[in-house]
């Protein structure tokens, strides 16, 4: 009964998004099958005039992509593809990502390339958790400059905390599910984000390096009628 | 052993955070003894360069603060103090602060003043959550002008969600505490924010009007060198 | 010691169900061995009088169920099989399947379908959830035809309560185990049904279709002495 | 700065849900003041064409609501008042209530209440929990009458379950927080009913008697047209 | 440096337990590796006075039991093996053992093993849940005339609350993690089970049929110096 | 519309539950009123043929118990009243209550109280927690006499694990409360004693006293003809 | 039939704790009656030759213990008495209490005194949290020359972590029970520090002020037959 | 864009952690690639005079190890890779390793492992959990000569309260994931050990063995200038 090439028996594109919001839908994969998304990748490739961010792409769904859009740009670490593949120039205020550990880089890559797609100047910072706090105040100038930073951790998550006690910028916290134990996947990190003791800090889901990188996209944005 | 009248016994004021983050100190009052409140009111009274809120002030705490700095603004439903008591001229962007139902005034009110007393233009937007539709579209206007969104919801928490979806600027979504059974003291309307299905929602803690006041107030900043 | 070949060593099919409460038992297949689901199927393949619903039927199950009823219709999205493998007339009033996403289309899809054997009229709308307001606003007419809506939705969980919002029939809410980290494998999108500030929202287990299904049957059942 | 004199600056009452909903809304008046209560009270006195519920009233909010509405009727055990103060004439289905214990009374009564103001035939059984199955099958015959069951239950919540397998009506299960230690306030009989073995179980919120009235009403009003 | 063939290396069995308390140490398989296993098994070859148990043996673990004593009696469903295979002469009250569902028939099982073994009359029921209360109730003869009932259901977990309603005996409640979404693995069932309105339930761990079988054996132990 | 007088309206005894259980009913206090509480002792003072025991009674409580049944026994420290006020003559095996500190006092006292009124020979030990493991140690001849051992502790709840390894009867475990942040309300003490390494520990709700007395007269109660 | 002048009905002295481990027994008040505690006082005075501390007491428990050892030393604050009031002489190595806010100064101050007439030289610094940090590497010399730390942290926790990057001495981890909403009590902080990034950090219990000191006093103990 | 064979792209090491600390960095191997995990130890083979740990290494892990690393020594069981292989000469106090049971010796063997090859004098217990409290009792004098103890300990995790109430060293306490059910992977123990009733106890992650031994080191380092 289900057809899965019937696209409009399991998904309404939001094509009017970047209207709206002014930023493009993006499509989750995860929970997806690769049927579906051939089919929603085949939709899209006939609206190349805006940019199309594909999250949670394991290697069937990245595959299935490259069927009908094969020169979208795949970084499998971030588990994402973007297409077409080169990003926008930038435009509006810095957004730095910091991550904590190298096991948050998948997460930190995901933001990073989001915000980069979505117009913005981008630097990525990686190893710079409060463990050795000297990593992270020898690049205290970078993150001076931003306008956003997205602080990336797992574990005790306290990398936002001290982060936004030392800069003016926003800080948004994206608690990692990297640990064990009583880390309970990135529970332990979203609470300490939650509760950081320097005001200033915005979280988002855990593991959501997307919604962070949009979130700076947003924050960042040039004011109507500017140039970078 | 214990002295209340030695205020270096119980607390550091970090009077330099202005210089350091471009915002002063705010002083959290719950757990704080009148005593320790009533010795910081009377070394900030010595600064009157610079806003300072006291936020979470019961009324023994209110009248301790006014024993010192008399012409202190005190809006009890906000349990919050501003001194000196009028707000600075806005700069920047607005800041919409849009409460879902009468019960989250309170906290709707904590992040309106904050944003208002950190130099920003703010509106506020009570009583339109998405049980009557009707009441949220009818200030569509009113919250596609704003730089930042800070939408206050307790119970089922699904006012950002909603919002985020149809503006341009990022929504700060502060769960409140308002509902009973399983909203479990607002982890219900928590969990919701976290998982809004439309990008472009930044959490803070539950009940956190002040914080969320704070980052509206960062996010909409104006550019460095510019007047409002 | 233990039997497969014996039915009454592992179950006791309750076949009065139908006379006892107008429906007939649905064979809940998760946790049970091939070996046992065959017997059933031998066993219920002897009363071609009553519909017969298989849920959360894996490859393995199915192949096992048409061994001995070889003419089940089987939909494996909604992992459901159902003999004799045509509904019957619909009777009763129209119930409305609305899932908010494309991966929520397994459970809602269960939920139509057992809705549609328990002998009511379906309509299924799909990916509309709150995130584009727009594709919920263009079924409102649909959706105020309904007699039992059945909002079925993960991540968030915001549908159920916006659609309670702007209807008179009730809304049967299921939560999905669709989303990540914070979302808890449902309980985001549970917890967000329990406390719709709309009131007219029935919850039920997260994933449970089937119960949606059964329950939207049941509020939708004709008078007795009515025909449709 | 904030005049509780002002209606509009904390509730705007939604006097179209009549309109929309079939039902009219209802005023939880839980973290509301005293003050914001006398003035939603005399506003809604110039509606009398309207049924309307005030929920969770503690003594001081029916002394406010008294002022300007002093015939409103008041069940101090539901903590609920009804204005104008006679139900209507009934129509539709048999509601019957059914609670578990002496202690859920409470819940109990306000949803009896509730069903009973929106226009339903209603009867209340109490004190037939499981621990005596001689007390609920002794009333099988009124449950088996009934064309939605509101069941009431803490502790195990398991009498929603064992209702719901033996008649053919739809069970409104309302977990509430009566017991102690690991009942957390409900928790146990909430996840006992949402876990229900048998189908045809719809749940509310821990509490939430208005809910279950509200729903059972919906789920039994007449037919479009119909004379009860 | 880890020698798996020097068996003090890794466990030290507690072979006076029979002579401490009165019955003999079982062998949790679970988290042991194979060479783990053999070694025990070795061990106890030479200890052929007293019955062992080996619970939650997987096949390879059972494999590895058979190589040392190859007569052992294994029930691949309850995933135990017994050594000698024969069970003692019954002596004692009647333990009666009745699972919910067919799912639970493997912690239904390794409780009835287990108490046959360790010496007493059994007797098992399945399938007779409280979806189906006829079911039950058509063995209450049955149930009335065990000095101890184990009682092993998941989902709702509303069996022994119904069973301890309607006899003398102790009834041991074991939930199982049979279930999905809010069953949150047994939870849901445990917490039924705690808070029990009947009195005279006892609860073990989920799907600890082993320890119910064992307390069940000690409840119903004849007095010192009786015979069966 | 409630009438307190008038005891249908809010409870039915179930005054055969001795005949069908062998155990009379108990009054749980908690939740009632003292106008129900006194109806309902007016009601029991017509059957002084049978034990009734008051639980969980506050000082109002037993004041209004006190009004009918003038002579009931009354004991603070257990908020337990007994009525006739002198316990039967023991029978059967021995029960003792071991509580591990000074605070589970009130706990083990109910079940004493209770085990002691349904008719068991009982010895209550206190403070014997395992941090001091010398004054268990000192009782184990107490407790290798026992037929039954209600084992009472808080914190870390370790009393009943330490015990079960020692002897041969059942040991019934009551988590208390007693304890502060991470005991999360006796939590902690329950989770413990679910996962007692050691088998032959029951666990019952935290802080239910009533059910571990209840539970031990069940386990060591007479063969049927037997006399003590 | 509770006799609290009966001591041994209600409690049992651990008067050998310190030959057996060095360090004497503490008495935890929360939960025991002013009479309990009384009873308690009077036993303890006539054993002069040891260090009492009563921990957790409130005004009336004090009140209680001067009755009987009039000299006791009471900081109400940390809410702990002493007797003998003098610490001893100080010992072993430097113990060094950091807390992290104003809000912790009740626990730190536990802390600082168990350890302090535990036998140790102690250093309290104040406020010192990582939004500032500043404050905490101005301190750094006295952190790096103790031989243990106690961080006292509520909130989102991160001070242990960021200490126990910078020193070689190992960090006892205080969490509190300061914040709101997502701390949970101090859940947040418990686990900030159970997942904290940096090895070397040891967790007690929230507002476990005296495990910490205790513990503190143990590792900082000077080698058997040292002098300080 | 992201280059495994670039190292700075994905790590920065902690090359001064010893000068800063004491202890050199250790690798946490779980999350990272094995590519990553290759270029960390082609970096770290160029710094032969400082110990160096690899945690939570799979066998793919060990395989990347000894590639640029081939003498290192692996002990799979602990899932532990050593380089240099040899540990230094011991010195400081003695630690003592004990686990509950045999399931626990992966991680107190990492214990073990890390606190040898951190430079101390150690010794291992294996299978003495409280279930046969002679085995932990026979080992008694050991415990005494320690002057740190790990107890390692899942499900009930009641031998840490056990032995800290029994000798004067501080007990570090390491909860595993070993048991089932309620066992939640470790929860019952962690908070077993954090509401341990015996003072002494520290408390670290869930299956964290590393930082346990770490923690021991600490505390049993000799002081400056001691020799063993």
């Amino acid at each position: 009964m289900h057809n899965p090439h019937d696209i409009s028996s399991y998904a309404h594109l939001d094509l009017e998004r970047t209207a709206r919001r002014g930023y493009p839908e993006a499509i989750y994969c995860q929970g997806k099958s690769t049927e579906q998304i051939t089919g929603i990748a085949a939709q899209l490739g006939t609206h190349p005039d805006t940019v199309t961010l594909f999250t949670r792409a394991d290697p069937a769904h990245a595959e299935a992509i490259h069927t009908h859009l094969p020169d979208a740009l795949h970084d499998p670490t971030a588990r994402l593809l973007a297409w077409p593949p080169d990003p926008p120039t930038p435009t509006g205020g810095l957004v730095v990502i910091a991550a904590a550990g190298t096991s948050d880089l998948p997460i930190a890559r995901e933001a990073w390339l989001t915000a980069r797609f979505l117009g913005r100047r981008t630097e990525l910072l990686v190893d710079i958790g409060v463990a050795g706090l000297h990593r992270l105040l020898g690049h205290l100038d970078t993150l001076r400059q931003a306008q956003a930073v997205i602080a990336v951790a797992g574990m005790d998550g306290a990398l936002p905390s001290v982060i936004a006690g030392l800069i003016p910028a926003p800080v948004i916290a994206v608690p990692t599910s990297i640990g064990y134990g009583a880390s309970f996947g990135g529970i332990a990190a979203l609470l300490t984000m939650l509760n950081a003791c320097a005001p200033g800090v915005a979280v988002v889901n855990i593991d959501n390096g997307y919604g962070a990188g949009h979130l700076a996209a947003q924050i960042t944005c040039p004011p109507a009628g500017a140039s970078s």
